[in-house]
C-alpha cells in the first residue's frame, strides 16, 4: 500500500474499498457465483494457470474471467480462445485491482449475461505481490501463486499476501532441478507466515499437482454454494 | 499507483515526493555521490546482482547501500558481508520507497560517516514492478531487472517501469533453454516502450553479461562526478 502523508486517507481508501467489496459479494452470492482473486508476482503463471483451468473446467462449471492488466488485453485475448465471457479491465497506472473496478467488471457481465447462470468468476489481478492482498474485490477465497524462481525468502519478505492467501500454488516446479533451491524451505517459511493455507506445488509444462488444485477450487465452488443456499432458505 | 478515489490526493503525494527527490539529489551532487535505484519484480535477482556488484566493485570505487524491504533485514544481512554500510529501511506495507524514506537512510548515512567518502549509493528497492518505477528516490539513474522467467510479454503488460529505465538487466538467462522463450522476443517488446534504454543480458551464475554492467555502473560514476565538478566550479 502506497504511504501516503496523511494515514486518514489511507484508512478512508480501505474502508470505502471494503464497502464495494461486500457489495460486489452480495451480488455475487444472490447469483449463486463463487469468485477467487488470483494475485502473484508478474510473471509466476497465473495466465497460464488460469488457460488449463479453463480447459480443464469449463465443461463442468459456468465460468466468466474479470482480467485485471495496467495496460493491454494480452492476456484477456489469451482466454477469450477457451469460448468463456473474458472482461478485461485496464487499470492504468493503478498497482492492483480495487471493488470499485471488479464492481465494473460484475456489472459488464450482469448487463450482457444471464449472471445466474455462472457458477465462478475467475478475478486474475495485476502482478503484485505486495498491493493487490491488501484490497479485497468481493471474493470468497484468495489464490496466491509463487514460482520457484522467485527464490525461498518471499514468504518471509512480502508477508500480506501469505497471512491473507486461502490457497498458495507454488509453481514452475518443473525448474527447481535447475534452481539452487530447497523446496521444503519455501513451505516452511509459508507456514511459518501462515499455518492453515492449503500449499499446492504444481507445474505448467508436467501437469503435476494440477488435479489437486482443480479439486480445490471444485470443492470451494460446492462449498460456496451450499453456504449460499442455506442463507436464502 | 494506488487509484485514490480523488487525483488531488494522488497529485500532491507526486508532488511531494518529487519534492523530496530534488532534495536527496542535491545532497548526492555536493558530496559527489552517483546514486542508482534498482528495481524489479520480487525474486528477479536483484541482491545477488548487487552481492556480485559490491564483490567486483567494492574496492574500486567507496559503496553504500540503501536497502529497502517491506519487512525483514534478510537482504540487508547478505550485503553486509561485503563490509560496506548497509542501511535498512523496512518499507512495513508500503508497496516502495519514496522519497522521505530514503532521506532517512541519507541522513543515517551522514550521521555515521563521512558522506563525501562515497562515490556510489545502490538503493534496492522493494521487489514491484508497479509502483517503484514512479516514485523517484534522488537517484541519477534507474535500474529496472527482468529475469527470462518473467515472460516476454512483460514489458508490454508493466510499460512505466520500462519507459522510466535507463539501464535494463534481463536476468537468469542461463534458464532460458529450460524455458519457452524468445529473447529476441523480449528485447523487442523492452525496444517498442523504451527505444534507449541500455539493455544487458547477464546471468548471477555464469557470469556473463556482469563486466559489462560493472562498465556501465563505472560509466555513470564518471560521467555524474564530472557533471558535479562542473557544476560547482
Amino acid at each position: 500500500m502506497h504511504q501516503t502523508f496523511d494515514a486518514a486517507i489511507e484508512l478512508n481508501l480501505l474502508h470505502a474499498n471494503q464497502e464495494g467489496a461486500d457489495y460486489n459479494r452480495e451480488h455475487f452470492n444472490e447469483w449463486g457465483i463463487t469468485c477467487l482473486n488470483i494475485m502473484s508476482s508478474p510473471g509466476a503463471g497465473k495466465t497460464v494457470l488460469l488457460e488449463q483451468t479453463l480447459a480443464a473446467l469449463k465443461d463442468k462449471l459456468n465460468i466468466a474471467v474479470i482480467e485485471g492488466d495496467m495496460t493491454t488485453e494480452l492476456d484477456a485475448d489469451r482466454l477469450r480462445k477457451y469460448n468463456v465471457p473474458v472482461i478485461p479491465i485496464n487499470t492504468g497506472r493503478s498497482c492492483h485491482l480495487d471493488s470499485k473496478m471488479v464492481a465494473g467488471g460484475i456489472h459488464t457481465l450482469a448487463h450482457q449475461y444471464n449472471p445466474s447462470d455462472f457458477d465462478l468468476v475467475l478475478v486474475e489481478n495485476v502482478g503484485n505481490l505486495v498491493c493487490p492482498a491488501e484490497f479485497e474485490v468481493g471474493e470468497h477465497a484468495k489464490v496466491a501463486l509463487l514460482s520457484v524462481t522467485e527464490g525461498e525468502d518471499k514468504p518471509l519478505k512480502y508477508p500480506v499476501m501469505f497471512q491473507e492467501a486461502d490457497c498458495l500454488l507454488i509453481t514452475k516446479i518443473d525448474l527447481a532441478p535447475y534452481l539452487d533451491i530447497d523446496l521444503d524451505r519455501i513451505t516452511a517459511n509459508v507456514r511459518q507466515i501462515n499455518p492453515k493455507v492449503k500449499i499446492i506445488s504444481v507445474s505448467a509444462k508436467t501437469s503435476e499437482g494440477l488435479k489437486q488444485w482443480f479439486a480445490w477450487i471444485s470443492d470451494r465452488v460446492i462449498e460456496n454454494s451450499t453456504k449460499q443456499i442455506a442463507t436464502q432458505v
